[in-house]
């Protein structure tokens, strides 16, 4: 089998990361298409040992693309989907733009590849906060269903994207020279800081970031009445998201249920032997493929609740690897004998 | 009034913290006298523009002190806090050595003072984290009981102390060189990370700061079945506590109610207009008095229930400013003409 793979946005956060998880897992790619929005087209791209230049995207551009990964904000998106969709390709999209549609599936490829099925050429990829969430949620409700679910997340700048990367380190450095940092990126200094906002305020005094949360996992776990409530932090960290979980079961799970049947789940791996100082971080989890989880323990506010705390890496699972592991479900639905 | 005052720490993060709250606060020292451990003493402290030397902690030390503010860790309170007493001097103690013990009373000022009344020579400052808790939870009880409460923290290093805080610098500067950062106060790089791990690990698989949250809330409200669970995470932060909360209550209450009893609660400032990216944060709340509060909106996982975010100076509310208060608590019941 040989694919040929568009990404818009290759150059961003996410969509170098997708250049590299294409290369490493051997994404059966016979042409990469790197492509931007103007503002970066030009950059070179490098992939296989070879230097291929993006180019700006045009509606040439997706002719005889199998998969077009997308990665360049949810306007791009909502301008090309359809145009990539007509020449042929299928659309994997990582902005919001199309997440909450009835018709696109929103996909977690080891919780509901189940809804591939449904895919008429686009795939919404969920947001960075909610895969690492649902990826553990979801081995969980073989236990018990879950009544309630509140998260606070402390997640990094990486999220944000590449300019909040700069942002951070021009920060830390104006710190060490004793000058005053500059908020561009942010509304304010983000180095030493933690900030309770990310993406927009809506009315109801939650973050759109927040109601992500909300709205994904009901849609990925088909649970439409899950309550479930979330803080959400940015923190100077720079890349991998964390969260602290508190699950309300509606039967007592015992924490060493919730560590067997978590470490059997795909994509998660348990990290939880406090005793020798291992539990989740995002230095651990950056440049990995699974969600950490641990600190799981009996909430002692809840008879039937369970405290755990997880870290991700949001540009790889949050993001580009949970893309082309969709690709390579989709592939494989096509073409089962793809290994 | 004139007082004399001795400070066990003084040259620590918090005592000479201490220091400053004593000064700025014009609280009306006739002598101070900064003493520490052995490995700290010699070391000269600034006062009202004199340099005082920090002297070795010995039995005489105590001989006419009026107040003993110690932080110097548990060990050192328990080795020097009867000698001092004995010596005639009243004890504030900001570690946790004591803070469980029925007969000492455990005191937030503004929560309470009442307490005080049955001090016998010995009070205990809660843990910075409590601290900014209690302030917001005692106004909200105002409004109804409440029957959970649930924490994620975001605490600085400062709260390790000023080892803590040059380990950050080090890390930052080796991440800045492209070095290996080194840990030796955390058993993980604190830059660019975070840890969900402060204090001591517990056989059920909390850390000691999340149990203090629990027991020290539930002493200082005198709700001691209060249901509470924590997540405490150390983030790299140099001053200033932050927390994401929950809070059930019996009844429905509305942010707009929570809003105007915590806007008249002594020691709080209300921080809470998004839409001007007007919240709680580290950088704000560091160098102040209040506990900042905001983000207050209803919890969408629960009809009775309110989610809000805290920061505060840990420091100075959560240890110097405390302790001092404590202190003009007790000179006002023994003097009332104290301003």
């Amino acid at each position: 089998m040989s694919l040929k793979v568009a990404i818009l946005g290759a150059t961003g956060a996410v969509g170098s990361e997708m250049v590299r998880v294409l290369e490493s897992r051997n994404f059966p790619v016979s042409e990469l298409r790197p492509l931007a929005t103007s503002r970066s087209a030009g950059k070179p791209v490098q992939f296989r040992g070879t230097s291929i230049q993006t180019t700006e995207v045009e509606p040439r551009s997706f002719e005889g693309i199998d998969y077009a990964l997308f990665s360049a904000g949810a306007d791009a998106s909502r301008t090309w989907a359809d145009v990539a969709r007509k020449a042929g390709a299928t659309v994997i999209d990582n902005s919001q733009a199309f997440r909450y549609d009835d018709d696109v599936p929103l996909v977690v490829p080891e919780v509901n590849p189940e809804a591939l099925a449904q895919a008429k050429g686009l795939v919404a990829n969920p947001n960075c906060s909610t895969i690492q969430l649902v990826l553990v949620l979801a081995p969980l409700l073989e236990l018990s269903a879950i009544e309630r679910v509140t998260v606070a997340t402390y997640q990094s700048v990486s999220g944000t994207g590449a300019d909040a990367l700069l942002e951070l380190d021009d920060q830390v450095a104006a710190d060490a020279a004793g000058r005053a940092p500059e908020a561009k990126i942010y509304p304010h200094p983000i180095a030493f800081n933690v900030l309770p906002h990310i993406d927009d305020f809506l009315d109801n005094g939650y973050c759109r970031e927040e109601m992500k949360l909300l709205w994904e996992s009901r849609k990925i776990l088909g649970l439409p009445g899950l309550r479930l409530s979330a803080t959400t932090v940015r923190v100077p960290v720079r890349i991998a998201h964390s969260e602290a979980v508190t699950i309300d079961f509606a039967r007592a799970v015992e924490p060493d249920e919730a560590r067997a049947v978590l470490a059997k789940a795909p994509g998660v791996r348990v990290v939880d032997d406090p005793a020798r100082r291992a539990y989740p971080m995002p230095l651990d989890a950056a440049g990995g493929d699974d969600a950490l989880v641990g600190r799981i323990r009996k909430d002692l506010s809840h008879d039937r609740g369970l405290l755990l705390f997880i870290s991700c890496d949001n540009l790889r699972k949050g993001a580009a690897l949970n893309a082309v592991q969709i690709a390579e479900a989709l592939a494989r639905r096509r073409a089962p004998a793809l290994p």
